[in-house]
C-alpha cells in the first residue's frame, strides 16, 4: 500500500477502507509516513469528509495507538464526560461527586493542557495536600471503595491523535468534524471509558462557533461512539457567554462547593443536572433522564453531593475543610469590584475575551512552561440578560499585580450593556441517538 | 506572516496576495517553511483553484528562485516551444532546425528526465560526436551565427519548482491547473524566453487525458504567460495514440531527418507546422499564422531546414553524414516485425502501453542511473483509422535482448484492431489568446 495513493483516494472523494486507515494510523505513529503526506491527507480529509465507518476506523487505530487503560477491575459502568471546551466551565468539578454520590462510579483522568485557566487537576491543586499524581492501583482502589477519584493522564495515551493534533495545528486543519470527533473519541476510549458523554459547547467562548456544526459534530460523535460500542450522548449547550461566574482556579473550586451546597449559579446548577442525568442513565443507575435527574436532584438538595467531595478531597489527601473555609486556598491580593459604567442590559459577555483576561491574570497557560496562580481571575456579577444600574458590581478582578488597566479594559470592552435581550437558552439540543 | 494563516486562507478560497505569495516561496526554497506545511497549501490550492494573477505570481517568484537566463545577447526574440508530454514525441527535433532556418533564433535548452524515450538532448547524442554539453558563450555564438543550439540544462533553474514537484508528486497534488501551470511557466522564464509556444496534448497517452482540462490549462498559460509579459500561443494536440511512427531515440532522429526531407510522418509534419507557425509569428518573422505556415513549407521542400540541421550537427560536434546514413547511430541486433494477426481497422493504440514497451526495451530511464539504449524502439507501420489485412506488417520492434515476448505481447495488446473508425482530429484546438 502506498500513502500517496490513499491521499489520491481520500483527495477523489472515496471512502477509506479498514485496512488503509490501519495503515495510515500506524505508519505515522511509527514514523514511516512522513509529515508532509499526513498533512496533504488531512487536507484532503477537510474537504471530502469520512463516513461514519471511516470516523469510527480512524478513532479505534488512534486509541489503540498506544497505552489503553483497563477499567475492567472497577466495578459498574464507567462513564466518562468530554466537554469540548470554553470559559469559566466548571461542571466537571460539580458532576465528579455528585454523580458519584448516587453511585456511579467515576475514574476521571484529566489533562493539564493550555487554556485561560488551567484543566480539571490543576484546580484541584488549588485544595491544600491535594494529590492529583496517585498510583494506579490507589485511584482504582478509591473508585471501587469512594465512586470517584480524579487523576492527571498517565502513560501515553492515543500517542496518534497527539502527533496528528500537532500537524493539524500547524496545516488549518483543525476544524473537521472528522478529525475533531476521532480526536476525542479516540482519547475517551483509550482512557477506558464504557460510555460516554458529551458536551458540545457552541459560540463565541466554543471551538464551535454556531449550531449547526455542534450538532453536526454531536451527531457524529454519538454515531461513532455507538459504532465503536460506547453508548454516547451529547448535551449541545450555549457558551456564548461564560458558564458561571467564576472564571479562575481556587474560585471556580469555590463556585464548585457553592453549587454542591445548592448555592451555585442556576446556568452552572442546570448543565450539571443535564449532563449528570446522561451519565446516571448510561451507568444504568437509572431508566430515564427525568429519573436521574430527580437521584440527582436529592443528593444535592440532601448533601450526599457535598459529602462525596469532602470525602474524595480527603481520600486524595487534601484539606476538606476549604469546603466551608474557601479562603484556605489562599487570597488573592489586590480584589477590585469593577462597577458598571453605565445602566441598562447586559447584552453580551464575549467568553473568549473574558478568559483571555483570566490568563492575563495568571490563571491559566499560555505555553507549556507557565506557572498558574491559583488564586486569580473574574467573576462575573451579570449575566447576559440581567438588569444593571451604573454602578453595580459588574465584575470582580482578583490579581496579585497592583497594575490591572490592561485587564480592565478587556472587561470592560467585551462586557456589552443596553437594550433589554432575553436571556441565552442554555442547553440548545440532547442528542440521545 | 505566519504560513499557517497562509493556508487557512486559501482553504477558505480566498486569494492570496502578492507579498503572501513572495513569502511561501522563499521561504520553502530557503527550508524557513516545512514540506508538511506547503503540503497541505498544495492541497487546499487542488481543491480552491487560483486566480490568474496568483498563478503568475506563483510562476515569476519560482522563475526567480534560482538562476534567471540572461539571452539578451541573442538577436531577435527567443521562442521557446513546451509539450506536456505524450509518446513518440519528435517535434522539436525537427522544429529546432525547421524555424532556425527561415530566421528564428532557437536558443534550446532541454532536460533528460524520465520516460519512455530519452529527452530531446538524449535523442542528439545518438549522433555520433553530437556534445550537448557546450560552454554558455559557444551556445550563444552558435545562436547568434547559425540560429539554432541545443543544450542540456545548466545552472540551477527554477529551484522551487523543482523542490515543489518533488513534493507534489508524493502528495497526490500533481494534477492541479494552477500548479501545472506555473510549474512549466516558471522554468520557461526562467530558461530565458521572450516568447512561448505550447503544446498540450491531450488523451491516452498525455498527462490531461480530456479536452476541457486540457483547455483549461492551455488557456490559463496563455493568459499568465502574457501576465507575465511573455507572448505565448497554445496548441491542443491529440496524443490517443503516439505521434509520429517511431519511438525511441536513433529512430526518431532517423524519423525527424525523414520529416525534414518531406517524407515524414503526415501526423508529426502536420504538428511541426503548426506549431512552428506560431514560433514564427511570436518571433515576428510573419504576420499571420497562414503567412508563417507558407514560409516553413518552403523551407521543408527547399531542403533549407534539412540544410539546417545538417549544420546544427556539425556545429555541435556530431557527424552529419547521419542525415544520408541513419545506420551510422547503430542498429538494434534483433528487428522483428510483427503482423497483424487478424484484418480490419485500426481502432485504437494505447499509446501510454506502447510507450511503456519501448522503455522495456531500453529506449527511455525509469530511474535516473538507467542507461538510455539508443537503438532500440517500435515502429508503428499503421496508425489509428488505417485499414490491414492479416499478416500485414504492425510493428516492427528494434531489441537488443533476443527475448522480446512481454514487448510483443504488450504490443499485440495494445493495438486494437476491429471496425472501421475515423482517423482522429491532430490538432484539436488553437489558443492565441
Amino acid at each position: 500500500m502506498r500513502m500517496v495513493d490513499v491521499i489520491e483516494k481520500k483527495r477523489n472523494g472515496k471512502s477509506l477502507t479498514t485496512e488503509e486507515i490501519e495503515f495510515l494510523v500506524k505508519g505515522y505513529t511509527n514514523g514511516d509516513i512522513p509529515d508532509y503526506q499526513m498533512s496533504a491527507l488531512l487536507m484532503a480529509i477537510f474537504y471530502q469528509d469520512m463516513t461514519d465507518t471511516e470516523i469510527t476506523n480512524l478513532t479505534l487505530n488512534m486509541a489503540n495507538s498506544g497505552d489503553v487503560i483497563d477499567l475492567a477491575s472497577i466495578t459498574g459502568i464507567k462513564v466518562d464526560k468530554h466537554s469540548t471546551g470554553g470559559v469559566g466551565d466548571t461542571t466537571t468539578l460539580v458532576l465528579a461527586p455528585l454523580v458519584a454520590s448516587v453511585g456511579v462510579p467515576v475514574a476521571k483522568m484529566s489533562g493539564r493542557g493550555l487554556g485561560h485557566t488551567g484543566g480539571t487537576i490543576d484546580k484541584l491543586e488549588a485544595i491544600p495536600g491535594f494529590q492529583v499524581e496517585i498510583p494506579n492501583e490507589q485511584f482504582i482502589r478509591l473508585v471501587n471503595e469512594s465512586q470517584v477519584a480524579v487523576t492527571g493522564q498517565s502513560g501515553n495515551l492515543a500517542p496518534a491523535d497527539k502527533k496528528l493534533y500537532a500537524l493539524r495545528d500547524v496545516t488549518a486543519t483543525v476544524d473537521s468534524i472528522p478529525l475533531i470527533a476521532s480526536s476525542i473519541m479516540s482519547k475517551k476510549i483509550a482512557a477506558g471509558a464504557d460510555a460516554i458523554v458529551l458536551d458540545v459547547t457552541t459560540g463565541d467562548g466554543a471551538f464551535m462557533k454556531n449550531i449547526e456544526d455542534a450538532t453536526r459534530l454531536a451527531e457524529t460523535m454519538v454515531r461513532i461512539g455507538k459504532l465503536a460500542g460506547r453508548q454516547t450522548m451529547a448535551v449541545i449547550s450555549d457558551m456564548s457567554q461564560p458558564l458561571g461566574e467564576a472564571i479562575g482556579n481556587s474560585i471556580e473550586i469555590e463556585e464548585a462547593i457553592n453549587t454542591l451546597k445548592g448555592q451555585g449559579p442556576k446556568d452552572l446548577e442546570e448543565m450539571v443536572f443535564v449532563l449528570g442525568s446522561q451519565m446516571v442513565v448510561l451507568a444504568k443507575k437509572a431508566e430515564t433522564l427525568e429519573e436521574a435527574r430527580q437521584l440527582l436532584e436529592e443528593a444535592l438538595h440532601s448533601g450526599k453531593a457535598l459529602a462525596k467531595f469532602k470525602e474524595m478531597i480527603e481520600n486524595q489527601g487534601g484539606d476538606p475543610s476549604v469546603v466551608d473555609q474557601p479562603e484556605k486556598m489562599g487570597t488573592a491580593k489586590y480584589v477590585t469590584v469593577l462597577p458598571a459604567k453605565e445602566s441598562g442590559y447586559i447584552r453580551n459577555i464575549h467568553a473568549e475575551n473574558v478568559g483571555i483576561a483570566a490568563m492575563l491574570l495568571g490563571a491559566g497557560r499560555k505555553t507549556k512552561e507557565d506557572v498558574i496562580d491559583y488564586t486569580v481571575g473574574v467573576k462575573l456579577h451579570k449575566k447576559v440578560g440581567m438588569a444593571v444600574e451604573q454602578g453595580e458590581p459588574l465584575v470582580t478582578v482578583y490579581a496579585n499585580t497592583e497594575d490591572i488597566t490592561e485587564v480592565e479594559q478587556l472587561l470592560y470592552n467585551n462586557i456589552e450593556i443596553g437594550e433589554e435581550v432575553a436571556e441565552p437558552v442554555l442547553v440548545r439540543k440532547i442528542i440521545t441517538e
